[in-house]
């Protein structure tokens, strides 16, 4: 549609025509018009009051958007002055869609999983382990770094630290600092390429198994049930795992199962260890590893308990691999900041790791609990899954109900972005595929949390 | 040999025969009785008096020996209590040799190139830019990050800063973040596979080229004379180049190169600007990127600036390479602290990052000065190349003058670890090749450059 620009000129703006009132679709139209040039560099926009009244939009929708456009770079504003295109605006992404939780979301609330509270990150412990750690460093630690493993101090602190909290069979010469999980991943798949096809549980992340397709490896399924994975029977050479806590469905792995992989099967097993830091029941499960650490690859990571943003995680290495491993790594050169590796072992070492942790495992089991509450409370015909342990849980709807896209619809109309089983399964996946609503209870900020759950329970009576 | 140890029991030593008393041979000899666990975890080691006396070497070279051990891992030592070998000892490196700067040395004073002086690390305004960071940091910031190119902030900063003092034509959508110069060319390698060979100045550093024949590109040599790389007649598809201090031998491209590589050839050049940053003469010479900002990919870095433990550098891309270099970071997700990248930014925005940049230059035009000073004064029969910026220069020797291995083992007798060109030379590069000792005069601590300096004065002496 046209509407009257603040200039007095007329703009074309592509409205998405089976949600032309939407904030996404006013955002996209205008992402549209500025790289298409139709909106020149430094042309003020109109006030979100006369556009609001113009398109026949909520204010706030406007004023969100222009918001979600000023973070990506499309618009500027100084204070006191008016919204302006900005000079230079970003490259469209022609990759496509990544990882949704990370895809800008003009919704206002959000229950997506993936990710813990950053806005709880501790910011002051962070700054006070830096400066200690910086105080004490060795002159030579800011060179190139001898070990491409990483800092033997925070290898020798992680060692300790995994065995203590996750009953890992960790020592520092088999403990390598990686840039994340998705880099201790890539460099894994480079590793084991030539040990036959990678098994992924289906459902699970489908960034992760473009990581491995990615380095030329095949990705084979392995089905999932209220037991966990099932690897036997899988011609799967290296299979990947989430034991502790199933990644989406949330099932913890059986005994049964975990004495069974650890007995056999595949050559090498990665144990995807995410969220294991925040376990809420009293049966505490410990890290597969420690039943096969001869064929157990522990992959561990900051992302949930600080914040993703740091791109710091960890691998506890079979022996057999750390020689291939190091070679590897001296040839693509370490990637993570010294400094980064000698704050993280300075705050572990300090306790305030582990604070943060038993604080976050606090504010997580009472947001799980207010979860809970509301749907035993309101006694809609779902099933909860994966409440044990951390930052979701998977609310499965029955045969019949609501579908997943009238799911994440629903919820949208309320403001509320949220995830669907549906794209985590593996191409082919056998039908039919259980509906499931994925509650991340992690990702908002404190005061964000009630709102988003006033979103979801108005949503849920609206599907039934 | 066979020595007495501080237990009274006796302990097989493998001294390497040829230099029975040399620091590295003790290293090396403790390293492997540790390894193979003639020497247990816990033990006490024998007084440097007392080892000293019995292997007839230097007190210092046994006190020097010990405490690179202690740094590597090996021995442990608490205030007042025996040093005794530490109950976990690092994994040996099967990968072998990797970077030399890099390999712990045993030897006293290094003038080894690749490194900054990195006790001059602004450690105060990096803290104090972290801390203005973490204090505006929106906390979504700290999420997984919608682009992969990098924190947009930083981009902002640095390709206003790019451009102002190394005239890149730069604009933030082109520019990216990444973990330092390896890992920025491991992903151009990948992205320019199909574009055909990698053409190498030859010499060059063996790193680098082993980066991209790890990505399974094949690597063609480009022969360097004093104008620099001769690219013309090349079949490479991707050039890397060094163009404003050519590495190691020091040349300057000269204006008509420059000229000639801007105007056609190969389809993408790689423009290696590792310390463009510190130029001495009159004639600043800007990136050669702004003259095809079409073809050219500009890559900085902070290792030289600040410090190689950071990890952090930047490419600025053709605009045709935007879109699948964002495709293959969203893919490898291998992305760099926010934290880090935001508090670069604050430092290059709040002028600390330019005052470390010219007090550094300060000092290392005045080591380069002392360097040439002392050459000069010597009149030994060498000549001097690559002067006029960056942090190392060239002494080249005349034919049937001493060897490169001549050069190392005398300085290495004067406890002056230096590399030689030998190293850099691509495999089946036409002989003669010329003769020469790389100084790195920015490496020391500001301490140390003066000692290390009588010592290569002193080699010089013994060569000549």
């Amino acid at each position: 549609m046209t509407v009257q620009w603040s200039s007095g000129t007329d703009l074309h703006l592509e409205l998405d025509p089976e949600q032309p009132r939407s904030g996404p679709a006013l955002a996209e139209a205008l992402r549209g018009a500025i790289r298409a040039g139709r909106l020149a560099a430094g042309q003020s926009v109109p006030s979100t009051r006369a556009l609001a009244a113009d398109l026949g939009i909520a204010r706030g929708t406007v004023t969100r958007v222009y918001e979600q456009l000023r973070i990506e770079g499309f618009l500027q504003s100084r204070q006191g002055a008016a919204t302006t295109v900005a000079a230079r605006v970003p490259v469209p992404d022609p990759a496509g869609a990544g990882r949704s939780a990370v895809v800008p979301t003009t919704l206002r609330w959000s229950l997506e999983p993936g990710l813990p509270d950053v806005s709880a990150f501790p910011r002051l412990d962070w700054l006070a382990a830096g400066r200690r750690a910086l105080a004490e460093l060795p002159a030579d630690a800011l060179g190139h770094g001898s070990d491409p493993l990483g800092q033997p101090r925070l290898r020798a602190v992680l060692a300790d630290y995994l065995g203590r909290t996750r009953g890992v069979l960790a020592d520092p010469s088999r403990t390598v600092i990686c840039a994340g999980y998705a880099h201790g991943l890539s460099l894994l798949a480079q590793l084991l390429a030539q040990r036959g096809p990678f098994g992924f549980e289906d459902p699970s992340l489908q960034l992760h198994r473009r990581i491995v397709t990615g380095a030329g490896v095949r990705v084979v399924g392995l089905p999932v049930d209220r037991d966990g994975a099932q690897v036997s029977g899988s011609a799967a050479g290296v299979v990947v795992v989430t034991p502790a806590h199933q990644y989406p469905l949330g099932h913890t792995l059986s005994p049964e199962r975990r004495a069974a992989l650890a007995a056999g099967g595949p050559a090498v097993v990665i144990e995807d260890d995410y969220d294991g830091e925040f376990r809420y029941d009293r049966r505490p499960v410990g890290a597969l590893q420690a039943l096969a650490p001869d064929r157990v690859v522990y992959a561990g990571t900051s992302s949930k308990t600080l914040a993703p943003g740091l791109r710091l995680g960890w691998l506890v290495l079979p022996p057999s691999l750390v020689g291939p491993m190091s070679a590897l790594l001296r040839r693509a050169e370490s990637r993570v900041s010294v400094l980064d590796q000698l704050t993280l072992a300075e705050l572990i070492r300090s306790g305030g790791y582990d604070r943060q942790v038993r604080r976050m495992r606090a504010v997580y089991r009472a947001r799980r609990d207010r979860v809970l509450e509301l749907v035993r409370r309101r006694g809609d015909p779902v099933t909860v899954a994966g409440i044990a342990a951390g930052l979701h849980l998977v609310l499965r709807l029955p045969p019949g109900g609501p579908t997943e896209a009238e799911l994440r619809a629903t919820c949208a109309r309320h403001d509320l972005a949220v995830q669907t089983l549906d794209r985590h399964w593996l191409p082919g996946s056998p039908e039919p595929r259980p509906t499931g609503l994925i509650i991340g209870y992690g990702a908002p900020a404190g005061h964000a949390f009630g709102p988003a759950l006033r979103a979801l329970d108005r949503s849920l009576t609206d599907l039934f």
